[in-house]
Protein backbone atom coordinates (compact mmCIF):
# COMPACT_ATOMS: atom_id res chain seq x y z
CA UNK A 1 0.00 0.00 0.00
CA UNK A 2 1.63 3.22 -1.30
CA UNK A 3 -1.29 5.60 -1.58
CA UNK A 4 -3.99 6.88 0.59
CA UNK A 5 -7.64 5.29 -0.58
CA UNK A 6 -9.33 8.16 0.68
CA UNK A 7 -7.89 11.21 -0.72
CA UNK A 8 -5.06 9.20 -2.93
CA UNK A 9 -2.02 11.09 -1.34
CA UNK A 10 0.79 9.22 0.03
CA UNK A 11 0.89 7.19 2.88
CA UNK A 12 3.91 6.32 5.25
CA UNK A 13 4.37 3.94 8.32
CA UNK A 14 4.14 5.53 12.08
CA UNK A 15 3.09 4.20 15.07
CA UNK A 16 -0.59 6.49 15.60
CA UNK A 17 -1.09 8.25 18.74
CA UNK A 18 -2.26 5.90 21.58
CA UNK A 19 -1.13 3.42 19.67
CA UNK A 20 1.92 0.13 19.80
CA UNK A 21 2.12 -0.99 16.29
CA UNK A 22 3.26 0.56 13.09
CA UNK A 23 0.15 1.53 10.63
CA UNK A 24 -0.06 3.25 7.52
CA UNK A 25 -1.49 6.66 7.72
CA UNK A 26 -1.88 9.16 5.32
CA UNK A 27 0.62 11.99 5.20
CA UNK A 28 -2.28 14.61 3.66
CA UNK A 29 -5.88 13.76 5.72
CA UNK A 30 -4.56 11.54 8.68
CA UNK A 31 -6.28 8.21 8.32
CA UNK A 32 -5.27 5.39 9.10
CA UNK A 33 -4.84 1.90 7.72
CA UNK A 34 -5.09 -1.18 9.85
CA UNK A 35 -4.36 -4.72 8.31
CA UNK A 36 -5.73 -7.76 9.93
CA UNK A 37 -6.00 -10.96 9.97
CA UNK A 38 -8.82 -12.94 7.49
CA UNK A 39 -11.03 -15.58 8.47
CA UNK A 40 -11.21 -18.86 6.17
CA UNK A 41 -14.21 -20.76 6.63
CA UNK A 42 -14.87 -24.28 5.35
CA UNK A 43 -16.38 -27.20 6.25
CA UNK A 44 -16.16 -31.73 6.44
CA UNK A 45 -19.06 -32.55 3.94
CA UNK A 46 -20.27 -36.15 5.28
CA UNK A 47 -22.48 -38.43 3.55
CA UNK A 48 -22.53 -42.23 4.43
CA UNK A 49 -19.40 -42.15 6.66
CA UNK A 50 -17.31 -40.71 3.26
CA UNK A 51 -15.88 -37.09 3.19
CA UNK A 52 -16.85 -34.43 0.13
CA UNK A 53 -13.28 -33.64 -1.16
CA UNK A 54 -12.46 -31.08 -4.42
CA UNK A 55 -9.66 -31.17 -6.63
CA UNK A 56 -8.54 -27.77 -6.96
CA UNK A 57 -8.72 -26.25 -10.33
CA UNK A 58 -6.72 -22.63 -9.41
CA UNK A 59 -3.73 -21.84 -7.42
CA UNK A 60 -2.19 -22.23 -5.53
CA UNK A 61 -2.27 -25.54 -4.84
CA UNK A 62 -4.09 -26.21 -8.22
CA UNK A 63 -4.54 -30.21 -8.65
CA UNK A 64 -4.46 -30.64 -5.00
CA UNK A 65 -7.52 -32.20 -3.00
CA UNK A 66 -8.87 -29.63 -0.24
CA UNK A 67 -11.97 -29.54 1.41
CA UNK A 68 -14.84 -26.92 0.57
CA UNK A 69 -13.56 -23.58 1.90
CA UNK A 70 -12.87 -20.27 1.41
CA UNK A 71 -12.38 -16.43 2.47
CA UNK A 72 -15.37 -15.73 4.89
CA UNK A 73 -17.49 -12.53 2.95
CA UNK A 74 -18.73 -9.46 4.47
CA UNK A 75 -22.49 -9.91 5.69
CA UNK A 76 -21.64 -13.53 6.40
CA UNK A 77 -21.73 -15.84 9.52
CA UNK A 78 -19.10 -18.65 9.53
CA UNK A 79 -22.27 -21.17 8.66
CA UNK A 80 -23.23 -18.96 6.15
CA UNK A 81 -19.82 -18.49 4.49
CA UNK A 82 -19.35 -22.24 4.56
CA UNK A 83 -22.39 -23.31 3.11
CA UNK A 84 -21.50 -20.49 0.18
CA UNK A 85 -18.01 -22.41 -0.15
CA UNK A 86 -19.56 -26.01 -0.30
CA UNK A 87 -22.46 -24.61 -2.61
CA UNK A 88 -19.76 -22.97 -5.10
CA UNK A 89 -16.88 -25.21 -5.01
CA UNK A 90 -18.69 -28.89 -5.05
CA UNK A 91 -22.09 -27.24 -5.52
CA UNK A 92 -23.58 -29.31 -2.28
CA UNK A 93 -25.67 -28.72 0.19
CA UNK A 94 -25.04 -29.02 4.06
CA UNK A 95 -26.60 -29.08 7.18
CA UNK A 96 -26.69 -30.07 10.41
CA UNK A 97 -23.26 -27.92 10.53
CA UNK A 98 -21.36 -28.24 13.91
CA UNK A 99 -17.95 -26.20 14.90
CA UNK A 100 -15.43 -28.45 14.93
CA UNK A 101 -11.79 -27.30 14.56
CA UNK A 102 -9.96 -23.12 14.70
CA UNK A 103 -6.28 -23.32 13.07
CA UNK A 104 -4.49 -20.17 13.61
CA UNK A 105 -1.99 -19.70 11.11
CA UNK A 106 0.20 -16.20 11.87
CA UNK A 107 2.84 -15.95 9.48
CA UNK A 108 0.32 -15.56 6.67
CA UNK A 109 -2.46 -13.79 8.67
CA UNK A 110 -5.33 -16.50 8.36
CA UNK A 111 -7.32 -18.04 11.20
CA UNK A 112 -9.39 -21.14 9.58
CA UNK A 113 -12.62 -21.99 11.03
CA UNK A 114 -14.06 -25.77 10.07
CA UNK A 115 -17.56 -27.00 10.23
CA UNK A 116 -18.48 -30.77 10.66
CA UNK A 117 -21.82 -31.24 8.12
CA UNK A 118 -23.87 -34.04 6.55
CA UNK A 119 -24.59 -33.39 3.03
CA UNK A 120 -28.39 -33.03 2.60
CA UNK A 121 -28.71 -35.07 -0.67
CA UNK A 122 -26.02 -36.96 -2.13
CA UNK A 123 -25.75 -34.32 -5.14
CA UNK A 124 -22.33 -32.73 -5.90
CA UNK A 125 -20.53 -31.24 -8.69
CA UNK A 126 -17.17 -29.75 -9.86
CA UNK A 127 -17.85 -25.96 -9.05
CA UNK A 128 -16.01 -23.29 -11.22
CA UNK A 129 -12.73 -23.66 -8.89
CA UNK A 130 -13.00 -27.26 -8.66
CA UNK A 131 -11.35 -30.08 -11.56
CA UNK A 132 -13.30 -32.66 -9.92
CA UNK A 133 -15.41 -33.56 -6.44
CA UNK A 134 -15.83 -37.00 -4.79
CA UNK A 135 -16.68 -38.80 -1.78
CA UNK A 136 -14.27 -40.84 -0.02
CA UNK A 137 -13.61 -43.04 2.68
CA UNK A 138 -11.28 -41.99 5.12
CA UNK A 139 -8.72 -44.95 4.01
CA UNK A 140 -8.72 -43.22 1.15
CA UNK A 141 -7.73 -39.75 1.61
CA UNK A 142 -5.06 -38.59 -0.58
CA UNK A 143 -2.85 -37.51 1.76
CA UNK A 144 0.24 -37.06 -0.37
CA UNK A 145 -1.98 -34.71 -2.30
CA UNK A 146 -3.60 -32.68 0.12
CA UNK A 147 -3.42 -28.91 -0.93
CA UNK A 148 -2.56 -27.15 2.47
CA UNK A 149 -1.37 -27.70 6.02
CA UNK A 150 -4.77 -26.57 7.39
CA UNK A 151 -6.82 -28.96 5.57
CA UNK A 152 -4.25 -31.93 6.33
CA UNK A 153 -4.79 -30.89 9.93
CA UNK A 154 -8.31 -30.86 9.85
CA UNK A 155 -8.93 -34.22 7.99
CA UNK A 156 -6.15 -35.60 10.30
CA UNK A 157 -7.81 -34.66 13.54
CA UNK A 158 -10.97 -35.80 11.86
CA UNK A 159 -9.86 -38.83 11.54
CA UNK A 160 -8.57 -39.20 14.83
CA UNK A 161 -11.64 -38.41 16.12
CA UNK A 162 -13.22 -41.57 13.84
CA UNK A 163 -11.29 -44.15 15.63
CA UNK A 164 -12.81 -42.72 19.38
CA UNK A 165 -15.92 -42.05 18.04
CA UNK A 166 -15.63 -38.55 20.13
CA UNK A 167 -15.92 -35.59 18.26
CA UNK A 168 -14.81 -31.92 20.46
CA UNK A 169 -14.28 -28.83 19.47
CA UNK A 170 -10.24 -28.44 18.72
CA UNK A 171 -8.09 -25.04 18.34
CA UNK A 172 -4.61 -26.08 16.76
CA UNK A 173 -1.85 -23.70 15.49
CA UNK A 174 0.21 -24.42 12.46
CA UNK A 175 3.72 -21.95 13.38
CA UNK A 176 6.82 -21.46 11.02
CA UNK A 177 9.87 -23.46 12.61
CA UNK A 178 12.08 -20.98 13.74
CA UNK B 1 -11.99 4.09 -0.79
CA UNK B 2 -11.77 5.69 -3.96
CA UNK B 3 -8.47 5.67 -4.85
CA UNK B 4 -6.36 2.42 -5.92
CA UNK B 5 -3.58 1.98 -2.60
CA UNK B 6 -1.26 0.69 -4.97
CA UNK B 7 -0.83 3.69 -8.06
CA UNK B 8 -3.18 6.12 -6.80
CA UNK B 9 -5.69 5.77 -9.73
CA UNK B 10 -9.62 6.02 -9.28
CA UNK B 11 -11.36 2.88 -8.31
CA UNK B 12 -14.80 1.77 -9.71
CA UNK B 13 -17.50 -1.22 -8.16
CA UNK B 14 -17.62 -3.92 -10.59
CA UNK B 15 -18.05 -7.94 -10.69
CA UNK B 16 -14.84 -9.16 -11.47
CA UNK B 17 -14.50 -12.12 -13.84
CA UNK B 18 -15.13 -15.39 -12.16
CA UNK B 19 -16.57 -13.50 -8.95
CA UNK B 20 -20.03 -13.04 -8.26
CA UNK B 21 -19.41 -10.01 -6.10
CA UNK B 22 -19.27 -5.78 -6.99
CA UNK B 23 -15.41 -5.72 -5.62
CA UNK B 24 -13.80 -2.21 -5.99
CA UNK B 25 -11.20 -2.72 -8.82
CA UNK B 26 -8.47 0.05 -9.92
CA UNK B 27 -9.17 1.42 -13.60
CA UNK B 28 -5.39 1.51 -14.11
CA UNK B 29 -3.70 -1.11 -12.59
CA UNK B 30 -6.57 -3.76 -12.29
CA UNK B 31 -5.60 -4.79 -8.64
CA UNK B 32 -8.97 -5.75 -7.28
CA UNK B 33 -9.66 -4.67 -3.46
CA UNK B 34 -11.30 -7.28 -1.27
CA UNK B 35 -12.57 -6.18 2.60
CA UNK B 36 -13.79 -9.09 4.82
CA UNK B 37 -14.79 -9.09 8.08
CA UNK B 38 -12.63 -8.48 11.07
CA UNK B 39 -12.29 -10.79 14.22
CA UNK B 40 -12.66 -9.73 17.80
CA UNK B 41 -10.69 -11.68 20.14
CA UNK B 42 -11.63 -11.65 23.94
CA UNK B 43 -11.36 -13.22 27.42
CA UNK B 44 -13.61 -14.21 30.48
CA UNK B 45 -10.98 -13.20 32.75
CA UNK B 46 -11.72 -15.34 36.24
CA UNK B 47 -10.09 -15.18 39.59
CA UNK B 48 -11.94 -16.98 42.77
CA UNK B 49 -15.55 -17.57 41.10
CA UNK B 50 -14.95 -13.62 40.28
CA UNK B 51 -14.96 -11.86 36.80
CA UNK B 52 -12.39 -9.23 35.65
CA UNK B 53 -14.61 -6.41 33.93
CA UNK B 54 -13.23 -3.05 32.23
CA UNK B 55 -14.97 0.57 32.42
CA UNK B 56 -14.09 1.98 28.67
CA UNK B 57 -12.43 4.71 28.64
CA UNK B 58 -12.87 5.58 25.07
CA UNK B 59 -16.13 5.43 22.44
CA UNK B 60 -17.59 3.71 21.51
CA UNK B 61 -19.56 3.10 24.89
CA UNK B 62 -17.81 5.02 27.28
CA UNK B 63 -18.02 4.32 30.47
CA UNK B 64 -19.58 1.21 29.91
CA UNK B 65 -18.44 -2.24 31.52
CA UNK B 66 -17.25 -4.49 29.12
CA UNK B 67 -14.84 -7.63 28.73
CA UNK B 68 -11.30 -7.21 27.59
CA UNK B 69 -11.15 -7.22 23.63
CA UNK B 70 -10.12 -5.85 20.49
CA UNK B 71 -9.39 -6.35 16.81
CA UNK B 72 -7.14 -9.47 16.24
CA UNK B 73 -3.86 -8.26 14.76
CA UNK B 74 -1.73 -9.74 11.79
CA UNK B 75 0.88 -12.50 12.69
CA UNK B 76 -1.41 -13.30 16.20
CA UNK B 77 -3.09 -16.57 16.96
CA UNK B 78 -6.61 -16.11 18.73
CA UNK B 79 -5.03 -16.98 22.10
CA UNK B 80 -2.09 -14.27 21.40
CA UNK B 81 -4.49 -11.77 20.98
CA UNK B 82 -7.01 -12.42 23.64
CA UNK B 83 -3.91 -12.44 25.77
CA UNK B 84 -2.78 -9.13 24.54
CA UNK B 85 -6.12 -7.40 24.85
CA UNK B 86 -6.28 -8.39 28.41
CA UNK B 87 -2.74 -7.20 29.15
CA UNK B 88 -3.52 -3.94 27.09
CA UNK B 89 -7.15 -2.90 28.93
CA UNK B 90 -6.94 -4.67 32.31
CA UNK B 91 -2.81 -4.84 33.02
CA UNK B 92 -3.64 -9.07 33.57
CA UNK B 93 -2.22 -11.97 32.55
CA UNK B 94 -4.42 -14.73 31.98
CA UNK B 95 -3.46 -18.49 31.65
CA UNK B 96 -5.36 -21.66 31.07
CA UNK B 97 -7.39 -20.36 27.84
CA UNK B 98 -10.47 -22.39 26.94
CA UNK B 99 -12.42 -21.77 23.56
CA UNK B 100 -15.73 -20.49 24.86
CA UNK B 101 -17.95 -18.88 22.14
CA UNK B 102 -18.01 -17.61 18.43
CA UNK B 103 -20.09 -14.62 18.10
CA UNK B 104 -21.06 -13.60 14.45
CA UNK B 105 -22.43 -9.89 13.59
CA UNK B 106 -22.65 -9.98 10.04
CA UNK B 107 -24.29 -6.59 9.58
CA UNK B 108 -21.14 -5.25 11.05
CA UNK B 109 -18.57 -7.30 9.79
CA UNK B 110 -17.53 -9.29 13.17
CA UNK B 111 -16.98 -12.57 14.88
CA UNK B 112 -15.69 -12.23 17.80
CA UNK B 113 -14.01 -15.25 19.28
CA UNK B 114 -14.25 -15.68 23.29
CA UNK B 115 -12.10 -17.63 25.87
CA UNK B 116 -12.39 -18.79 29.29
CA UNK B 117 -9.49 -17.71 31.01
CA UNK B 118 -7.84 -17.51 34.77
CA UNK B 119 -6.19 -14.81 35.71
CA UNK B 120 -2.26 -15.78 36.61
CA UNK B 121 -2.36 -13.49 39.82
CA UNK B 122 -4.98 -11.40 41.37
CA UNK B 123 -2.89 -8.45 39.70
CA UNK B 124 -5.04 -5.88 37.47
CA UNK B 125 -5.24 -2.43 36.70
CA UNK B 126 -6.92 0.33 34.22
CA UNK B 127 -4.84 0.10 31.24
CA UNK B 128 -4.63 3.45 28.35
CA UNK B 129 -8.41 2.23 26.89
CA UNK B 130 -9.86 1.68 30.62
CA UNK B 131 -11.23 4.03 33.58
CA UNK B 132 -11.20 1.11 35.82
CA UNK B 133 -11.16 -2.62 36.19
CA UNK B 134 -12.62 -4.60 39.02
CA UNK B 135 -13.23 -8.43 40.09
CA UNK B 136 -17.33 -9.06 40.16
CA UNK B 137 -19.15 -11.72 40.99
CA UNK B 138 -21.72 -13.08 38.85
CA UNK B 139 -23.97 -11.58 41.02
CA UNK B 140 -22.85 -8.14 40.71
CA UNK B 141 -22.67 -8.06 36.66
CA UNK B 142 -23.95 -4.39 35.88
CA UNK B 143 -26.32 -5.72 32.72
CA UNK B 144 -27.76 -2.27 32.34
CA UNK B 145 -24.43 -0.40 32.24
CA UNK B 146 -22.85 -3.18 29.41
CA UNK B 147 -20.92 -2.39 26.68
CA UNK B 148 -21.96 -3.70 23.41
CA UNK B 149 -24.43 -6.96 22.57
CA UNK B 150 -21.58 -9.15 22.07
CA UNK B 151 -20.47 -9.01 25.79
CA UNK B 152 -23.63 -9.63 27.39
CA UNK B 153 -24.16 -12.61 25.45
CA UNK B 154 -20.96 -13.86 26.30
CA UNK B 155 -21.53 -12.86 29.71
CA UNK B 156 -25.14 -14.15 29.70
CA UNK B 157 -23.80 -17.75 28.39
CA UNK B 158 -21.39 -17.98 31.03
CA UNK B 159 -23.64 -17.26 33.72
CA UNK B 160 -26.37 -19.71 32.29
CA UNK B 161 -23.25 -22.63 32.59
CA UNK B 162 -22.11 -21.74 35.68
CA UNK B 163 -25.49 -22.76 37.30
CA UNK B 164 -25.39 -26.15 35.30
CA UNK B 165 -21.54 -25.99 36.01
CA UNK B 166 -21.16 -27.40 32.49
CA UNK B 167 -19.18 -25.13 29.96
CA UNK B 168 -19.45 -26.08 26.29
CA UNK B 169 -18.18 -23.89 23.23
CA UNK B 170 -20.95 -21.78 21.77
CA UNK B 171 -21.83 -20.38 18.74
CA UNK B 172 -24.36 -17.79 18.67
CA UNK B 173 -25.46 -14.82 15.76
CA UNK B 174 -26.31 -11.62 16.72
CA UNK B 175 -28.63 -10.26 13.61
CA UNK B 176 -30.10 -6.96 13.05
CA UNK B 177 -34.28 -7.66 13.25
CA UNK B 178 -35.50 -7.28 9.52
Amino acid sequence: MKYCSDCGSRVWSQVPEGDNRQRLVCENCNTIFYSNPKTVVGAIPIWDDKILLCRRAIEPSLGKWTLPAGYLENGETLAEGAIRETKEEACASIIDLTPYAVINIPHINQVYFMFRANLAVATYAAGAESLEVKLVLPEDIPWADLSFPSIRQTLKMYCGDLQSERFHFRMYDIVLDK
